[in-house]
């Protein structure tokens, strides 16, 4: 093995800079893709992928991308194994793009006062995050993108049914410390064939996370590879959110390659899989609605791929637990014509 | 859901202008694909990927790109699911993509006395028929393509084994209002490497034609994928044809998504499989053989993919039906070496 | 079938050429792939991919789309076959992309003398070779790369853990008739993750050297696709070199199109998989240590694909011979957590 020091997550690479093509490729294909591009207040760019536009899936594999900051092959599968269509998503800088870009981690809120209308709440996603790096996380990550010069743009993404409003805009673009021409705001509802697809894309994301839950540390988390199948959206938000959690929670499937001690693999690869969740075995909307639909008392654990494999550099050990569900996602997604 | 109105699709899509780099790309590679490029009556530009040349399969994927307007995914992938290599294709666009561009429904042919030597008949396929808009499908689809200023360029794809008459050229370019140098024209023979290739690549066209009998409102198609196993080219144009028709009604496999109430999508799911058809169940080429090789006494519901999954976007519901039929394929297919 | 004639070959594609963009891609990506670049002796261009710097899983799915000289297509599918990644390649000119450019056949050494330190042996693979011409192989290829104008670059992969020594540089750039500026050299150790992913990306090269060990005429091989599991690399370079010996061996499968007798691609589809081998069924470790580590003492059948797929051209049909051995690689690689 080389004989690499485990230095921090290569700091030259730039999340934004390294979507800007991809979020150009996203307008390009807009009247394809079936997005809708507006101007928001202050100037910043609107994409509409499930809000009044229809949006696509094509759209959600895009914007997954996006998400993960440039860093991360995303894909559709038409297969075979049960269910009809799959998103596979790898790469080779997991860390920075799962938890540094593609976490939806930033915490957005506008009171009722402060809006002068509904009140507004998101999480928001994507690169533009690690350019505020307002969330206790960068410091673990040791990562906060810069734009070259202040030049270039930026883009979050929001899992939301309206637009944000103003007076969010400008915290955005005061704690990003860009213009407005330089901010391209993502609007994918989970109810809608972007924002479910965008989500089910998370699946390496969801078991980054996790195993940053479990205290594994990050910078010894070199690639990684995941797949899950693909539902369509719920019939509204509530149904759409359970759907995509399903999909990874008894679906998702990852490969993280590490470099450690072989306890510590070995203890990641039992611990990540959803089954080692006491909440494991019922739907999550069951699960959701049992706790009052009170997120914060469903068991953390539970919220991880249905399958791990972990294969440790330092050995070339690979271990292996849980496994897709297949029978429950099935029984909540399927009917026989 | 996003309350959407169902428009007709998209008319600012131009299946001509969207692949054109594709076409550009077939040229850039004809040696690696080993096609012929030539100089046809009028000036028009001829791609042998089949006749004198020999193609490939590459050659034949990047064709079934071409043919779906630039508006699909078309792809190899290197299976064990019973067969070594599936052709794999999604669309966002599906209805243009599969109907306004990849049907071959342009019926096109010159008499003996017309070409002063053999006759001549092809069905042309490729977004140079949305240009003409001969056919009275695209009255039914609404849309019409247009290059703009009358710029750019058009291509159209023949399964067939000699480039078309001079008499046949000047009436697509007269249909399409083009210009020689506009017309770039595909030949791929049904037994040749790119000519299988493309025509497996229609699994997912086959069934929006199916849906399309079956009086499904085309707009309510949102989105589709599918794949089909790849055979070799049979060794002469009959059985090539077998072997194609075979590999999509005996192994292909989709996936719609739909917009609209559940007993109709239901019913789509039901009805789409091959197996609903009573000529189900031997190779095609016995099929037409037993009907005096009369293409039009063999029931048209066999002509669609053997297992269809739809997908309903207002109620989030997935039909199943339909299964591939492997044995019927490796018995016709294989020999255990 | 197209009266093709079977002629070498097509002399017109350039490996090296086609393999530039494929060079400068992997530059481009030097810092998310964890690459180290730098200057070697001479001037020539060192990519480090597994040394001193980590290298990544995408780094290797880039080299060894170098390796093929530009004439195939790799990608990382995460699978549910029993191990999580494999490996997939196709081609549409397996020959070249395989044998003049991807085979690990030109012998560079160096010895304590010439160098004034260590000794240095290495198999020189990728595009360079084709310039070189040194192995008699070329000639039965009848094929030459050439440089158009002397301008351009090439590039060569080398499985070793340290640059070449000056001695061998020069004669690299003497037998390849370039400048210093216009050779890079990728270095992939066996035991790391990109050169782990090149070797197992090899499937289809192992198929086609096998074919030519054979006798197979290699003018009649049209197109081939494979898919083998990648692993992790091994802790030390022996072990590595087992392991993605194992992949091939026990977990590969390679589909090849010819065009032949029956008689003749029947006999290359049963002789073709590894299991032909009278050392066929143990790690393939185990093997050369009984061979007291001398690999020209393993009989060469044993270095081939597990399964293999033969499809004629000619008459359409398809032999199918040997199989994955999911078991002797689980065994061999994973521990259940």
């Amino acid at each position: 093995m080389p004989s690499t020091t485990h230095s921090s997550p290569a700091s030259t690479l730039s999340v934004n800079a390294l979507s800007q093509p991809l979020v150009a490729r996203l307008l390009d294909h807009r009247a394809e893709w079936q997005l809708a591009v507006s101007e928001g207040p202050q100037g910043v760019r609107i994409v509409d992928a499930g809000v009044a536009a229809r949006g696509s899936v094509e759209a959600g594999i895009a914007i997954a991308g996006i998400c993960m900051g440039g860093l991360g092959q995303v894909r559709l599968r038409h297969g075979s194994e049960g269910w009809p269509t799959q998103i596979e998503v790898s790469s080779g800088q997991p860390v920075l793009a799962c938890l540094a870009s593609q976490y939806a981690g930033w915490s957005l809120s506008a009171s009722k006062e402060e809006t002068g209308g509904k009140a507004f709440f998101a999480l928001g996603s994507g690169p533009a995050r690690a350019l505020a790096g307002k969330e206790t996380l960068f410091e673990e990550l040791g990562y906060r993108d810069r734009l070259p010069g202040g030049d270039g743009s930026a883009c979050l993404v929001l899992e939301v049914d309206r637009a944000p409003p103003e007076i969010v805009i400008r915290k955005l673009l005061r704690d990003c410390g860009l213009r407005p021409g330089q901010l391209t705001i993502v609007l994918t509802p989970t109810a809608s064939l972007a924002g479910t697809t965008q989500v089910v894309g998370r699946v390496l994301e969801v078991a980054l996370h996790k195993a940053h839950v479990l205290g594994f540390p990050l910078d010894r988390i070199l690639g990684g590879s995941g797949a899950a199948p693909l539902p369509p959206p719920g019939a509204d938000a509530g149904e759409a959110m359970g759907r995509t959690n399903d999909a990874i929670l008894y679906g998702g499937s990852v490969h993280l390659t590490v470099d450690t001690d072989d306890d510590t693999a070995r203890a990641l690869a039992q611990d990540l899989p959803s089954a080692r969740s006491r909440d494991y075995g019922r739907p999550f909307a069951d699960v959701f609605k049992e706790y009052g639909y009170d997120f914060y008392r469903i068991d953390p654990a539970l919220f991880a791929p249905a399958e791990a494999w972990v294969s440790n550099l330092a050995s070339g050990r690979t271990w292996h637990a849980g496994a897709p569900n297949l029978p429950l996602l099935r029984a909540q997604w399927l009917q026989e014509a």
